[in-house]
């Protein structure tokens, strides 16, 4: 998606340990226009997969999974990081290691949101190890629902979580794929 | 909002302890028609004032401030309940007590996505004792931007947090508010 790597150039910004930040207009601070342009590429891309669902990860995926959800015309589920008082009952759990937070933690889902009807698009903001969306793929499988593909923003390939999704044979669409990465350069894979 | 009162009369679930259940449509799994009409309603009902943000707090605020940014065709922040690795260098923080989650936890935005020139809307889910948003509210005086108004989609007006905010003279718009709530019943304030 040419608008969003051209807008990931003049606003991101590379700092130490391979964090791209982008929170200028993704994930702190969101420009409405873009998540609307990526809501409507996503549906492009999975037009013909019969998805009924998306379901994403709090927080930063939110904003993102929203505009697909519109996009798609479908009900949005995220997936909570840590039991609360107001998930009460049955609940799908899988445990994530974090990379960025140097933290390990439960990504939950209640059971009366996901069952085995369901056709689930994941969508997320980041795919660099993939260990977060290996927590939701795990709480697919235990609901018996149908994984039909996974949009991905910006995938830092370079990271190996991208192609150890896609060996697993998942369909995997990121609208913006990061080759190699230093303080002062941004390389894209074709 | 009758579509709004009628959806929580029909999918809420009302739970011991002053806890009202409204993720089947509002802040698990979303709806996206209701969100779509409870952003249009924001629009109308601050229609006068001059907004150019919305923040709110993640994580359920975020796909609800979402379609508010939409309908005003403005940028979203959210603001994040822990400090990250990403979000480096001067940030705004506030401390704020949960009183769903039994804890105390920093709210923090970057000093980069508000400042004196903004007119802010801040949006959310839920409105009981008011914690959260006495966060958000200073917050946006550290940073000097104006504080345009509050948009809470549902205020549980026996819980006192909204009148303290009213009382302050803050303009506050909450599309259903609760009058009282029992296991059996649950009566809107008119």
């Amino acid at each position: 998606m040419q608008s969003l790597k051209d807008r990931i150039l003049s606003d991101g910004k590379v700092r130490p340990g391979n964090v791209l930040k982008v929170d200028s207009f993704l994930n702190h601070q969101m420009d409405i226009h873009i998540l609307e342009e990526i809501g409507a590429e996503f549906k492009r891309r999975f037009e013909d997969a019969n998805i009924n669902k998306i379901l994403t990860i709090e927080a930063s995926g939110i904003a993102i999974a929203c505009m697909v959800a519109k996009s798609f015309d479908v009900p949005l589920v995220f997936a909570k990081k840590n039991q609360t008082k107001n998930i009460a009952g049955d609940v799908y759990s899988s445990r994530v290691t974090s990379y960025t937070h140097s933290r390990v933690y439960d990504v939950i889902v209640s059971k009366e949101f996901l069952t085995a009807d369901d056709r689930v698009l994941l969508i997320d903001d980041f795919l660099a190890n993939g260990c977060a969306l290996e927590g939701l793929i795990d709480i697919v499988d235990q609901s018996g629902a149908m994984l039909e593909g996974i949009g991905i923003v910006i995938e830092k390939h370079f990271q190996g979580g991208g192609d150890r999704l896609r060996e697993k044979g998942i369909r995997l669409e990121s609208l913006a794929i990061i080759e190699s990465m230093t303080d002062d350069s941004l390389k894209f894979k074709d």
